[in-house]
Protein backbone atom coordinates (compact mmCIF):
# COMPACT_ATOMS: atom_id res chain seq x y z
CA UNK A 1 0.00 0.00 0.00
CA UNK A 2 0.96 3.56 -0.62
CA UNK A 3 2.87 5.66 2.03
CA UNK A 4 1.38 8.86 3.86
CA UNK A 5 3.46 10.98 5.43
CA UNK A 6 2.66 12.74 8.91
CA UNK A 7 3.87 15.88 10.91
CA UNK A 8 5.91 14.88 12.95
CA UNK A 9 6.04 18.19 15.14
CA UNK A 10 5.27 17.54 18.33
CA UNK A 11 2.75 20.17 20.19
CA UNK A 12 2.82 21.66 23.51
CA UNK A 13 0.37 21.09 25.83
CA UNK A 14 -1.26 24.54 25.08
CA UNK A 15 -1.44 24.22 21.57
CA UNK A 16 -3.17 20.93 21.93
CA UNK A 17 -5.27 21.92 24.34
CA UNK A 18 -6.12 25.17 21.97
CA UNK A 19 -6.24 22.69 18.45
CA UNK A 20 -7.89 24.97 16.73
CA UNK A 21 -9.64 27.29 19.16
CA UNK A 22 -7.99 30.73 20.00
CA UNK A 23 -6.92 30.29 23.69
CA UNK A 24 -8.85 33.25 24.71
CA UNK A 25 -12.00 31.48 23.39
CA UNK A 26 -14.89 29.42 24.92
CA UNK A 27 -15.02 25.45 24.20
CA UNK A 28 -18.52 25.31 22.52
CA UNK A 29 -20.61 22.85 23.77
CA UNK A 30 -23.55 21.96 22.04
CA UNK A 31 -25.77 20.12 24.88
CA UNK A 32 -28.91 18.09 23.27
CA UNK A 33 -31.23 17.15 26.46
CA UNK A 34 -34.68 17.00 26.81
CA UNK A 35 -34.82 17.00 30.88
CA UNK A 36 -34.72 20.67 31.96
CA UNK A 37 -33.03 19.38 35.60
CA UNK A 38 -30.37 17.38 34.01
CA UNK A 39 -29.87 20.27 31.68
CA UNK A 40 -29.31 22.60 34.31
CA UNK A 41 -26.88 20.27 36.46
CA UNK A 42 -24.74 20.08 33.25
CA UNK A 43 -24.66 23.40 32.68
CA UNK A 44 -24.05 24.46 36.25
CA UNK A 45 -21.62 21.51 36.34
CA UNK A 46 -19.19 23.23 33.01
CA UNK A 47 -19.66 26.58 34.93
CA UNK A 48 -17.33 24.93 38.06
CA UNK A 49 -14.48 23.78 35.43
CA UNK A 50 -12.00 25.90 34.97
CA UNK A 51 -11.69 25.49 31.28
CA UNK A 52 -13.84 28.82 29.52
CA UNK A 53 -17.05 26.51 28.36
CA UNK A 54 -19.96 28.12 26.43
CA UNK A 55 -23.03 25.77 26.46
CA UNK A 56 -25.83 25.78 23.82
CA UNK A 57 -28.82 23.78 24.63
CA UNK A 58 -31.41 21.98 22.66
CA UNK A 59 -33.87 19.65 23.64
CA UNK A 60 -34.73 17.43 20.89
CA UNK A 61 -32.50 16.03 17.82
CA UNK A 62 -34.66 17.84 15.11
CA UNK A 63 -33.34 20.83 16.41
CA UNK A 64 -30.16 20.06 17.35
CA UNK A 65 -29.46 19.07 13.39
CA UNK A 66 -31.27 22.36 12.59
CA UNK A 67 -28.78 24.19 14.64
CA UNK A 68 -25.66 22.21 13.03
CA UNK A 69 -26.52 22.64 9.86
CA UNK A 70 -26.82 26.34 9.80
CA UNK A 71 -22.89 26.03 11.24
CA UNK A 72 -21.79 23.96 8.89
CA UNK A 73 -21.07 26.34 6.11
CA UNK A 74 -18.84 27.95 8.42
CA UNK A 75 -21.18 31.35 8.85
CA UNK A 76 -21.90 30.58 12.40
CA UNK A 77 -19.62 29.46 14.91
CA UNK A 78 -20.00 25.56 15.13
CA UNK A 79 -19.83 23.69 18.44
CA UNK A 80 -16.57 21.76 19.23
CA UNK A 81 -17.94 19.07 21.54
CA UNK A 82 -21.61 17.39 21.63
CA UNK A 83 -22.92 15.91 24.75
CA UNK A 84 -26.22 13.77 23.49
CA UNK A 85 -29.32 12.61 25.61
CA UNK A 86 -30.78 9.06 24.02
CA UNK A 87 -34.46 9.23 24.41
CA UNK A 88 -35.34 12.15 22.86
CA UNK A 89 -38.52 13.70 20.79
CA UNK A 90 -38.57 14.36 17.27
CA UNK A 91 -35.33 12.58 16.13
CA UNK A 92 -33.85 10.56 18.94
CA UNK A 93 -30.14 9.93 20.04
CA UNK A 94 -29.32 7.01 17.37
CA UNK A 95 -31.03 8.89 14.95
CA UNK A 96 -29.27 12.24 15.55
CA UNK A 97 -26.07 10.17 15.64
CA UNK A 98 -26.87 8.82 12.29
CA UNK A 99 -27.71 11.81 10.78
CA UNK A 100 -24.60 13.85 12.10
CA UNK A 101 -22.07 10.98 10.98
CA UNK A 102 -23.87 10.49 7.48
CA UNK A 103 -23.17 13.87 6.55
CA UNK A 104 -19.57 14.95 5.34
CA UNK A 105 -19.98 18.78 7.17
CA UNK A 106 -20.89 17.28 10.49
CA UNK A 107 -19.14 13.79 10.71
CA UNK A 108 -15.83 15.18 12.50
CA UNK A 109 -17.80 16.61 15.71
CA UNK A 110 -17.08 14.41 18.49
CA UNK A 111 -20.37 13.41 20.08
CA UNK A 112 -20.31 12.00 23.56
CA UNK A 113 -23.65 10.20 24.83
CA UNK A 114 -24.62 11.27 28.10
CA UNK A 115 -27.77 9.11 29.33
CA UNK A 116 -29.70 7.75 31.73
CA UNK A 117 -29.47 4.44 30.36
CA UNK A 118 -26.71 1.59 30.82
CA UNK A 119 -28.48 -1.08 28.97
CA UNK A 120 -25.25 -2.95 27.27
CA UNK A 121 -27.30 -2.83 23.66
CA UNK A 122 -27.37 1.27 23.84
CA UNK A 123 -24.16 1.56 24.50
CA UNK A 124 -23.12 -0.76 22.06
CA UNK A 125 -25.71 0.39 19.81
CA UNK A 126 -24.45 4.23 20.56
CA UNK A 127 -20.93 2.59 19.68
CA UNK A 128 -22.14 1.27 16.36
CA UNK A 129 -23.42 4.45 14.93
CA UNK A 130 -19.64 5.87 15.65
CA UNK A 131 -20.55 7.76 19.10
CA UNK A 132 -17.03 8.93 20.48
CA UNK A 133 -17.76 7.88 24.04
CA UNK A 134 -20.66 6.45 26.52
CA UNK A 135 -21.31 8.16 29.29
CA UNK A 136 -24.15 7.37 32.04
CA UNK A 137 -25.58 10.11 34.07
CA UNK A 138 -24.35 10.18 37.41
CA UNK A 139 -27.12 8.89 39.78
CA UNK A 140 -26.20 11.77 42.57
CA UNK A 141 -27.42 14.87 40.89
CA UNK A 142 -24.26 16.47 42.77
CA UNK A 143 -22.09 13.90 40.62
CA UNK A 144 -22.53 15.54 37.42
CA UNK A 145 -19.46 17.81 38.20
CA UNK A 146 -17.05 15.00 38.23
CA UNK A 147 -18.59 14.53 34.75
CA UNK A 148 -17.96 17.60 33.53
CA UNK A 149 -14.36 17.71 35.17
CA UNK A 150 -13.53 14.26 33.38
CA UNK A 151 -15.12 15.33 29.70
CA UNK A 152 -12.95 19.02 30.76
CA UNK A 153 -10.00 16.62 31.70
CA UNK A 154 -9.49 14.33 28.49
CA UNK A 155 -11.29 16.24 26.01
CA UNK A 156 -10.51 19.86 26.37
CA UNK A 157 -6.96 19.90 28.13
CA UNK A 158 -5.38 16.59 26.62
CA UNK A 159 -7.43 15.76 23.28
CA UNK A 160 -6.70 17.32 19.87
CA UNK A 161 -10.29 18.35 18.80
CA UNK A 162 -11.27 18.56 15.27
CA UNK A 163 -10.02 21.98 13.54
CA UNK A 164 -13.14 24.77 13.59
CA UNK A 165 -13.67 24.84 9.64
CA UNK A 166 -16.02 21.94 8.88
CA UNK B 1 -40.80 8.92 14.11
CA UNK B 2 -41.19 6.15 15.87
CA UNK B 3 -40.18 6.50 19.75
CA UNK B 4 -37.67 4.46 21.64
CA UNK B 5 -37.40 3.39 25.07
CA UNK B 6 -33.69 3.40 26.46
CA UNK B 7 -33.41 1.89 30.25
CA UNK B 8 -33.09 4.67 33.01
CA UNK B 9 -31.55 2.60 34.98
CA UNK B 10 -29.02 4.64 36.76
CA UNK B 11 -25.59 2.77 37.23
CA UNK B 12 -22.90 3.04 39.90
CA UNK B 13 -19.94 4.64 39.22
CA UNK B 14 -18.32 0.80 39.78
CA UNK B 15 -20.84 -0.67 37.20
CA UNK B 16 -19.58 2.00 34.84
CA UNK B 17 -16.15 1.80 34.97
CA UNK B 18 -16.56 -1.90 34.56
CA UNK B 19 -19.46 -2.34 31.93
CA UNK B 20 -18.66 -5.45 30.62
CA UNK B 21 -15.41 -6.06 32.39
CA UNK B 22 -15.36 -8.50 35.33
CA UNK B 23 -14.62 -5.99 38.41
CA UNK B 24 -11.48 -8.47 39.16
CA UNK B 25 -10.06 -8.52 35.29
CA UNK B 26 -7.69 -6.32 33.53
CA UNK B 27 -8.62 -3.33 30.83
CA UNK B 28 -7.49 -5.13 27.50
CA UNK B 29 -5.37 -2.14 25.32
CA UNK B 30 -4.14 -3.22 21.79
CA UNK B 31 -1.41 -0.20 21.27
CA UNK B 32 -0.61 -0.38 17.57
CA UNK B 33 2.68 1.61 17.23
CA UNK B 34 5.66 0.81 15.46
CA UNK B 35 8.06 3.13 17.24
CA UNK B 36 9.90 1.13 20.32
CA UNK B 37 10.36 3.50 22.28
CA UNK B 38 7.52 4.74 22.59
CA UNK B 39 5.68 1.37 23.24
CA UNK B 40 8.21 1.13 26.06
CA UNK B 41 6.83 4.62 27.10
CA UNK B 42 3.35 3.55 26.79
CA UNK B 43 3.23 0.11 28.39
CA UNK B 44 5.30 1.93 31.47
CA UNK B 45 2.73 4.39 31.80
CA UNK B 46 0.08 1.92 32.05
CA UNK B 47 1.68 -0.07 34.71
CA UNK B 48 1.76 3.22 36.64
CA UNK B 49 -2.29 3.86 36.30
CA UNK B 50 -4.11 2.32 39.07
CA UNK B 51 -6.76 0.20 37.06
CA UNK B 52 -5.05 -2.89 36.23
CA UNK B 53 -4.30 -2.66 32.39
CA UNK B 54 -2.95 -5.38 29.78
CA UNK B 55 -1.41 -4.72 27.03
CA UNK B 56 -0.89 -6.00 23.86
CA UNK B 57 1.21 -4.65 21.09
CA UNK B 58 1.37 -4.43 17.31
CA UNK B 59 3.62 -2.76 15.02
CA UNK B 60 2.02 -2.55 12.10
CA UNK B 61 -2.09 -2.10 11.28
CA UNK B 62 -1.95 -4.91 9.29
CA UNK B 63 -0.78 -7.28 11.87
CA UNK B 64 -3.67 -5.38 14.06
CA UNK B 65 -6.40 -6.10 11.73
CA UNK B 66 -5.27 -9.52 12.14
CA UNK B 67 -5.49 -9.80 15.54
CA UNK B 68 -8.38 -8.10 15.77
CA UNK B 69 -10.22 -10.39 13.48
CA UNK B 70 -9.31 -13.43 15.11
CA UNK B 71 -10.96 -12.39 18.02
CA UNK B 72 -14.23 -10.71 16.37
CA UNK B 73 -16.21 -14.21 16.71
CA UNK B 74 -15.47 -14.04 20.70
CA UNK B 75 -13.25 -17.24 21.20
CA UNK B 76 -10.51 -15.19 22.68
CA UNK B 77 -10.47 -12.04 24.15
CA UNK B 78 -11.19 -8.65 22.37
CA UNK B 79 -9.28 -5.35 23.11
CA UNK B 80 -11.55 -3.24 25.31
CA UNK B 81 -9.67 -0.25 23.98
CA UNK B 82 -7.39 0.42 20.76
CA UNK B 83 -4.19 2.74 21.20
CA UNK B 84 -3.71 3.75 17.07
CA UNK B 85 -0.11 5.13 15.77
CA UNK B 86 -0.88 6.78 12.22
CA UNK B 87 2.17 6.48 10.38
CA UNK B 88 2.50 2.66 10.35
CA UNK B 89 3.91 0.58 7.79
CA UNK B 90 2.03 -2.01 5.80
CA UNK B 91 -1.56 -0.46 6.80
CA UNK B 92 -1.06 2.98 8.16
CA UNK B 93 -3.44 4.30 10.65
CA UNK B 94 -6.24 6.26 8.38
CA UNK B 95 -6.42 2.49 6.54
CA UNK B 96 -6.56 0.65 10.02
CA UNK B 97 -9.65 3.16 10.96
CA UNK B 98 -11.04 2.64 7.62
CA UNK B 99 -10.88 -1.31 7.75
CA UNK B 100 -12.30 -1.45 11.53
CA UNK B 101 -14.96 1.12 10.79
CA UNK B 102 -16.03 -1.08 8.18
CA UNK B 103 -16.24 -4.40 9.77
CA UNK B 104 -19.58 -4.55 11.71
CA UNK B 105 -17.84 -7.55 14.22
CA UNK B 106 -15.36 -4.39 15.14
CA UNK B 107 -17.19 -1.45 14.57
CA UNK B 108 -17.89 -0.71 18.21
CA UNK B 109 -14.54 -0.87 19.60
CA UNK B 110 -13.16 2.45 21.01
CA UNK B 111 -9.73 3.88 18.87
CA UNK B 112 -7.82 6.81 20.34
CA UNK B 113 -5.40 7.36 17.90
CA UNK B 114 -1.87 8.71 19.92
CA UNK B 115 0.83 9.92 17.18
CA UNK B 116 3.83 12.38 16.59
CA UNK B 117 1.55 14.58 13.94
CA UNK B 118 -0.32 17.58 15.56
CA UNK B 119 -1.30 18.84 11.79
CA UNK B 120 -4.97 19.76 11.66
CA UNK B 121 -5.36 17.72 8.40
CA UNK B 122 -4.16 14.31 10.34
CA UNK B 123 -6.89 15.40 13.31
CA UNK B 124 -9.82 16.18 10.53
CA UNK B 125 -9.19 12.91 9.03
CA UNK B 126 -9.06 10.76 11.93
CA UNK B 127 -12.39 12.36 13.75
CA UNK B 128 -13.75 11.60 9.37
CA UNK B 129 -12.61 7.98 10.23
CA UNK B 130 -14.56 7.66 13.00
CA UNK B 131 -11.26 7.92 15.88
CA UNK B 132 -12.98 8.01 18.93
CA UNK B 133 -9.95 10.70 20.29
CA UNK B 134 -7.55 12.34 18.53
CA UNK B 135 -4.18 12.68 21.40
CA UNK B 136 -0.74 14.50 20.56
CA UNK B 137 2.15 12.54 21.64
CA UNK B 138 3.69 14.30 24.98
CA UNK B 139 7.17 15.84 23.58
CA UNK B 140 8.86 14.71 27.12
CA UNK B 141 8.68 11.04 27.08
CA UNK B 142 8.14 11.23 30.80
CA UNK B 143 4.84 12.99 30.16
CA UNK B 144 3.30 9.86 29.06
CA UNK B 145 2.27 8.67 32.18
CA UNK B 146 -0.04 12.00 32.27
CA UNK B 147 -1.69 11.06 28.72
CA UNK B 148 -1.83 7.38 30.08
CA UNK B 149 -3.80 8.78 33.65
CA UNK B 150 -5.85 11.03 31.28
CA UNK B 151 -7.29 7.69 29.40
CA UNK B 152 -7.39 6.21 32.60
CA UNK B 153 -9.54 8.66 33.94
CA UNK B 154 -11.77 8.80 31.48
CA UNK B 155 -11.82 6.19 29.33
CA UNK B 156 -11.34 2.83 32.67
CA UNK B 157 -12.93 4.87 35.38
CA UNK B 158 -16.16 7.15 33.71
CA UNK B 159 -17.21 6.03 30.35
CA UNK B 160 -18.86 2.95 29.44
CA UNK B 161 -16.96 0.62 27.76
CA UNK B 162 -18.83 -1.22 24.67
CA UNK B 163 -20.14 -4.30 25.69
CA UNK B 164 -17.23 -7.10 25.29
CA UNK B 165 -19.49 -9.76 23.32
CA UNK B 166 -18.34 -8.09 19.41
Amino acid sequence: MESKQFSARKSTALERSTHGVGSEESVRVLLIENDPDDARRAQEAFESVSTATTIEVRTDGEAALAYLEERADGSKPAPDLVLLALDLPAVDGFEFLEAVRGDEALVRVPVLVLTDSSAADDVAESYRRAANAYLAKPSDPGEFERVASAIEQFWFRRVSLPPREF
